[in-house]
Order: C-alpha cells, then sequence, then structure tokens
C-alpha cells in the first residue's frame, strides 16, 4: 500500500488535466479569426439564436464535472478542493472512453438551495452536467431541481450512474440463473445514493420485491425517513418490510434471489448467503471493501459474486455508464437523461457481451472500448 | 468583411477549446493510480492541508475567465451563451502566451450579488479568476468584492489589463516627447471600465492631471455620479473639471498633452488635436473603430498615434499583459494582484524595448514572444 500511495502522489504532481486549442494561434491572421475583430461573427449569431452555441463554441462537446465534496468516494465530507483529485479523475475518464470534454468543478457551499442556483449560473457555457459525490440525501433534491431548471442533461453519478451498471450486470444474472424479474427478492444493504437509485431503476425494468436496510434497520412504513426515501416508499420504489423479528440484514437476506450491497465493509457473512434463495447473486459493491469478502463469498453458495474491485472478477463500475451516456445526449442534442435512457443504456451494457455470459463474466471489462459506443446508441435511439 | 465573417464562423465550428490529459491512462494500473483506489491519497494529504491542491490538482495551473455577457466586445450585453466565443478565445491566449490553462465560465446572472456569491463559489477549484466583459459600474464592484473575499488572485481584465498596457505605451511615448508624468495633462474619451482603472493607474505613476468625459459630458464634481466615480473623484483618481465654455470633449482636449480614448468611432476630430500642446500622443483604442481614424489622426499634428487595431503602427492590446500577470502569480503563488504588481507590468512591458522606440514603436508586438516573461519576472519580483 506504501507503494501505491507513493506512485499516485507522484502522478497527481502537478494536476491531471490540462486545456488545449482545437485551432491554429500562430499569427495575426489567426489571431483576428479567433479573437478580435472576427470573434464577434459567432458572437452576433449565438445572440440572435442561443442555440447556436452547440454549433460555435465548445458547449457542444463539453460537460461541467460538479460537486460539493460532501461524499467523496469513502472518505465522506473532504471540502472542494480535496475533491480535485477524483474530479479530475473523472474528467479523464469522460475524455478516454468518450471523448467529451469535461471540466471540474467544486463548490464552495454544501446548502441544497445554494447550490442549485449556482449551478443554474455557471450552465450556459457547458452542455451537460455530472453531479458527483455530493451526499444524500441532498443529492436527490439537488438533482431533480436542477433537471427541472436546466435546459441541458444533468446527471448525478452516484445515484443514476450506479444504478445503470449494477442493472446491466443483473440482467446478464438472471439470464444465467433463468429467473424472471418479476418474480425476484432483491435485499439490499444501504440506501444512500446509490441504492435507492439502484431500487428506482430495478422497479422500472420490473422486479418484484426490494427490501433494503439503512443506518435505522430494515427500511419499513413504520419508520420515519426523509422526504426523499417517504416517497419512494409511497410509489413502491422500494417496498416496505413488515418487521416481526429481527430488525437487521439477515432478516431480508434470508430466502432472497440477490443481495445488492452499496454500503460498507464485512455485513454480510457467508452464512447469511447460505439462507439465500436457490443460485444467489451477490453484488458486494462497498470499495474498496465489500460488503463480504470475495474469498468468503467463493466459500458459500453464492452463484454469482460481483464487486466494485478491479482485482476480481465482475467488476461493478460507472465508468461503464457516464462516458456512452453523455456521448449520446451531446451528440444528439437531448436536454434531458430520461429514466427510459437509463433503462436502454443498462440493456446495452448487458446485451453487449449476452452470448458469451458465465458465472465470471456478466458485464463487459471496464476498457472494453464498444460500450461507450453501445451506449451512446441505445441512448440516441430512445428519441427516435 | 463578408469574407472575414465566413472565415471566422468556419474556424468556429465546434468550439476552439478542449481538454487533455496530462497522464497516461491506458490499462488497469493505470487507472487504480489516477482514480479509484490511488486517487485517496492525493484527497486525504489536500483534506488535511488546503494548499496542498496547488501540489496535487491542477489548481496549480487553472484560472477561470468569466463573464456574464454584459459588456462583450463593442457589442454589448448579448448574453452568456453568446459570450462564449470571446472568453474561449481568451483562454487560447491565456494558453498560447503563458501556458496558463483556462476555462471559459459565461454566467447566467447580471445581479452584482448573485455574480460575487457565484464566483466565490466556484473558486475552490482554480488558481485565479479572470473577469471578463463584465459592464461598468457593477465590475468595479464585483472585482473589488472577490479581492476581498477570496484567497486568490482575480482580475477584472477590462479594467486593469487595458490599464496596464495603456500606461506601458505612454511611459514609452513620453520618453519619446521627453514629457515627465507630473507635467503631464490627460484628456480621456469614455470613463467605464478601461478608461477608470487607466486613469486610476496614470495616477498611480505619478501623471498630474487627468480629465475625462463620459455619456454625461465632461466629469465635474459639480454632477451625479456612481459611487464608483464619487470615490475616484474624492481620491483625486480623476480630476474634476471646472465647466465654463462648452461641455465637451474639444473642451478638454485642447492643450492637453495626451488623448486616451476608450469610448467610441469618431468623437475626436483633426482639428481638435490641432489644439493640443506640442508633440500631441493620440491613443484612440475604440475597435475595431477608433475614435479618430488613423489616416485621418496622422493628417494632423499627432506625433504618436496608437489604436488597438492590429493593421496600424502601436497596437494596443491587452494580450500584452493577461498571460504574464497570471503566470506570475501563479508561478509565485500570490494571492493578490496588487496595484504595484500593474505599475511593474506597465514598466516591465515599455522597457523591453526602450532602446528601440521611435513614434511607430512604442509598444512591443502582440507577437513578442519575450512580453510574458518580462511581465511574469516582474510579477514575481514585487514580492521578493
Amino acid at each position: 500500500m506504501i507503494d501505491l500511495k507513493t506512485k499516485a502522489l507522484e502522478l497527481h504532481l502537478g494536476g491531471k488535466l490540462e486545456v488545449a486549442s482545437k485551432i491554429r494561434l500562430e499569427n495575426k491572421d489567426d489571431l483576428s479569426l479567433a479573437y478580435t475583430p472576427g470573434v464577434a461573427y459567432p458572437c452576433l449569431e449565438i445572440a440572435k439564436d442561443k442555440e447556436l452555441a452547440y454549433k460555435y463554441t465548445s458547449k457542444q462537446n463539453t460537460i461541467a464535472v460538479i460537486t460539493d465534496g460532501t461524499a467523496v468516494l469513502g472518505l465522506g465530507d473532504i471540502g472542494p478542493e480535496a475533491a480535485m483529485p477524483v474530479m479530475e479523475g473523472k474528467c479523464l475518464l469522460f475524455k478516454k472512453f468518450a471523448n467529451v470534454d469535461a471540466i471540474p468543478i467544486c463548490l464552495d457551499t454544501k446548502n441544497t438551495d445554494d447550490l442549485v442556483h449556482t449551478i443554474k449560473n455557471l450552465a450556459p457555457s457547458f452542455g451537460g452536467i455530472n453531479l458527483e459525490d455530493i451526499s444524500f440525501p441532498r443529492c436527490v433534491e439537488v438533482e431533480e431541481r436542477l433537471i427541472e431548471l436546466l435546459d441541458i442533461p444533468v446527471f448525478h453519478d452516484d445515484q443514476k450512474g450506479t444504478a445503470i451498471v449494477t442493472t446491466a450486470a443483473l440482467i446478464n444474472a438472471c439470464r444465467l440463473v433463468n429467473k424472471p424479474f418479476n418474480q425476484l427478492t432483491v435485499a439490499m444493504s444501504g440506501f444512500g445514493s446509490a441504492g435507492s437509485s439502484i431500487a428506482k431503476l430495478l422497479k422500472k425494468i420490473g422486479v418484484k420485491t426490494i427490501y433494503a436496510t439503512n443506518t435505522k434497520g430494515i427500511i419499513s412504513k413504520s419508520k420515519q425517513y426523509d422526504k426523499s426515501v417517504v416517497k419512494m416508499l409511497e410509489n413502491k420504489q422500494i417496498d416496505s418490510y413488515d418487521i416481526k423479528d429481527q430488525d437487521n440484514l439477515a432478516q431480508i437476506v434470508k430466502g432472497a434471489d440477490v443481495f445488492i450491497g452499496v454500503s460498507i465493509a464485512d455485513v454480510l457473512t457467508k452464512e447469511m448467503v447460505n439462507t439465500m434463495a436457490d443460485k444467489p447473486i451477490v453484488f458486494a459493491l462497498a470499495n474498496p471493501n465489500p460488503e463480504i469478502k470475495y474469498l468468503e463469498a467463493k466459500e458459500s453458495k453464492a452463484y454469482i459474486i460481483a464487486t466494485g474491485r478491479s482485482d476480481y472478477p465482475n467488476q461493478i463500475n460507472n465508468v461503464l455508464a457516464f462516458p456512452g451516456i453523455f456521448r449520446g445526449v451531446l451528440d444528439a442534442k437531448y436536454k434531458k437523461i430520461t429514466d427510459d435512457m437509463c433503462v436502454a443504456a443498462s440493456y446495452a451494457i448487458a446485451e453487449l457481451i449476452k452470448d458469451e455470459i458465465n458465472p465470471e463474466y456478466i458485464i463487459p471489462s471496464v476498457f472494453d472500448e464498444r460500450v461507450a459506443v453501445a451506449v451512446r446508441d441505445a441512448i440516441i435511439k430512445t428519441g427516435e
């Protein structure tokens, strides 16, 4: 680990991102086109029709990757400055996997109204907004309000990106165990940004029953929650569990077909997995230390195991979704990222490898270059 | 002109800026350093000491070029989207002349408080803020309040950039006509962002008398002004003119040693120039159409003529200042751009060519690569 730390710090010296010119700027003629007086012409065109900003400026290919630094990796609220390395990394991934130009912006406010207002104010130069690492439940409201306010796509990756890739993996896992979604019972550990969005998307594709635990125990109508959770219970996007015996994870895992962990390390044991239904599907996504250690899960009756880690099979990583999602909406000039697009993206990722799937290969590799293209095409198709 | 328009629009297709990676990102090992899990190490270092953001992130070399689109070129309030081509052009100039990574951000608000608050919120990812094309007099307050609020340099180029380069040109012009600053009378046409800042800087280097006109006629204590102008009158950063005869530009031009125009086309005639003191210095900086046409000025007794245009001698262009200014403060990690730095920058630009000056060469070419280096060095020296 010391070696990784040293290497990582060394790599980060001076930052990871820079700006580059797409045009030549060598002499007075070049300058008179790219700057005054020539630059006045595109300005005047856009002043007449705002939409022409997509034609004559970088808006067409540029998004902002925005955080308030409150839920960075597993590190929590480390502040906007300390969030920068993650945002820069994210921007690099956008560029590498989908040639999207992404700009890291770390905001010095945690107030929901202020976040929404600030992001609304800075939106005109961008073709989309990728929200990142904003803590739950504020992130739900921030995303919802911005989607409503802005005429460019807004996407909180920790919510929907994770949901899309997890759903993609579950689509292929269910193919292998031959269980239809409408008969599935899912037990979730963790019900924050990722958990709540996974539940919404799984319900959207037809999953029958989803129970979840959070820091208050099993989610149940008998308890008090934040308004976003209350709304989900009302809409049956999460099922209320009728608590009779113990109020813990073991209770909902018992008999479940699927475990999805988006919480903390070591909350699931092999004994608990062995109480699940036939051919258990175990997605232990806490990173870097999953809800159950991979090798322990291998000793259980788990039939399919996925984690967020790159050193085991079936890595569930958001990078399979976000580059293609934004490539798609930017190319098609869509103004929103809809639920239907998220479903389409999940299926696109899953279908890409459907003829090759096996319990150790339910999701494409993060370096599979076909993924972003497939996701992009699927996104574009939803609007046609 | 049609040809320039066609060429300029064609050049702008797709925008002028993109993002590039400074590191390799080809395989899982690269990804594990630049993104999870390795990225956590620089995050944790910065969480302990915010200043380390300069070491481990792009903050060290990245500034935001921010506008609200209210005073773009000579086009006025064309809105944030239409301002983008200018901001992108500016960012290219920062990169080309000083290797500063600059990001264009066009804000969807014109309210002074809201501008200040939004820019404060988005500051953490940036090592500096270049304000651009914000209308007078709001720009003065926006800049002053941000300088106070933020711990990174803030610079409104339309104020101070123009003032620095105009002052540099005047330093060399006065050398040629052999007139000391403390005996100089300057007549200015225009007293907005540029005019008011030019007056402040000229007073700072010792110019004796400065009179100016704005849309209300000659500036005089007998009239009502915005608080920023009132303050300048009180501080004698602009001199009050005791209006007896006509209240117009001709009145203050008569007998003046220097004319500086930062207003609109064709307000100065050759007859007016001929009423000036011996060896008149005429800076007609309205762009693209100066206060007096270059060829008309040549027919007058003007001894030195400068414009903002690239097709005549003595082009006064901000690009001589802003790249080196920010290169300097970023390299030295200065938190403010002080008045002393502005003076130092003016002298650095002027001195660079002092042994070669003549009436048609009082200011270096915009493509003189020594300029940004000289300005940078001068900026750094002010803090030593």
